[in-house]
């Protein structure tokens, strides 16, 4: 692991924090390349500066291959060229966001419920470059208290939530269905499923072991911890930008 | 594992076969229990026999758990209370069928197209008693030559069957996508997914390996192959029924 900082920025928000590892990240992308296109307040900076960049002339011959149908809608605003799995099943890179990072470059993502799609098309890329501001560095994962997302077929998501709160109990584990904005309905993923929110108070311990028992339960669809899926990661702080490499 | 034969029967349709083996499945229900309701056309045998002994008045108090839509109309039409697993998430028996039975009581099941419910409902049941005739008996799963159905969101499905493939190269798998009946469009699950066969000319070796591979890859949603589940198999034959323990 490679650890290299630049010089300290003035004063900077949350949002500027984002925008500037977000183009630090888009500086990995070469012409000619087949970009995955990530989902998030972050990831959101990193698509627009290619379409810029791409507006410009400083890029071209880029594909893209969005995570999401709100990055879909975005791209195709900007020009960027688009594609899928089905016709570029190997990629040369992604950028996206992600929730948590902890130091092994292990991240939980989905937080804005587009992991599965996300973890499709990150497991399918040579390098995958994560951007994040600071606030998401976690010793270990669930650390931040916030929420490890799981998304659930809704046939008896009620009897998943619990199966899944129960294989965490020595973690303190307690499932939320999460709710779509606004109302009490659902949230619906881009697949028409549901997420249970996952909070835990301890450690889930070990990751890989965890992961399959996760998703050894009829009902999961996908988990949001990505194990050593992250080549880099992009750390805005107030004291610079740090890169860390796998 | 207890092997008990009755004696042998005349002449035997494969659906006298079947209706042989769900008829002594049912002998295992008792009033008062929260019944497991399996889906196809040897399930649909215990299904009409629980109705019928509801009917007469032989059992009482029954709640079924369907596990599909089609074999809930069927129930509902029998008069069978129902209920699902948010209400009751601990079932006393299921009663279904398999498209394979291997030596150590493993199933294949799902060419019905239920095996996400199927395995929803029958991994919460005490006891699980599937009922064949003998034509579904294999040394391995995959043996018959016949397909080994993955549950996958529709998302980039090709990329997902492609790499289900590639999992069991060794093994000669070829993936194809199911159709609907009598149609080019893919066949849509009780969960709106589509359905990848996989077909084996070779082994698939160490099932708890495969399953934990399949279950990895992002997109797949279940598979077919139901490990150390069944508690009885009871095997119609044109020389009786053969009931195996586990």
């Amino acid at each position: 692991m490679v650890v290299s900082t630049i010089s300290p920025s003035p004063v900077l928000t949350q949002d500027d924090l984002k925008k500037l590892a977000a183009y630090k990240a888009v500086e990995y992308v070469e012409s000619g390349m087949v970009l995955g296109l990530g989902t998030g307040s972050t990831a959101y900076h990193a698509v627009n500066r290619i379409g810029e960049l791409l507006k410009q002339g400083k890029l071209h011959n880029i594909i893209g291959i969005p995570t999401s149908k709100r990055t879909e809608e975005q791209a195709l605003s900007l020009g960027i060229p688009l594609s899928d799995l089905d016709t570029h099943p190997v990629l040369d890179l992604a950028i996206d966001g992600a929730d948590e990072v902890d130091t092994h470059l292990n991240l939980v993502k989905g937080r804005g419920g587009s992991l599965l799609r996300e973890k499709m098309v990150e497991g399918a890329c040579r390098k995958f470059v994560v951007i994040v501001d600071e606030s998401k560095m976690v010793e270990t994962l669930g650390g931040s208290g916030l929420a490890m997302p799981v998304e659930v077929v809704p046939f008896c998501w009620n009897f998943t939530a619990t199966r899944l709160q129960n294989l965490f109990t020595k973690a303190g584990c307690v499932a939320k269905l999460r709710a779509a904005d606004g109302g009490g309905k659902p949230y619906l993923t881009d697949n028409a499923n549901y997420i249970v929110d996952l909070y835990f108070k301890g450690e889930i311990g070990d990751l890989k072991a965890a992961s399959d028992e996760i998703l050894r339960l009829a009902g999961v669809v996908e988990h949001g911890m990505f194990i050593d899926m992250a080549t880099t990661v992009i750390i805005a702080g107030e004291r610079g930008i740090t890169v860390k490499n796998k």
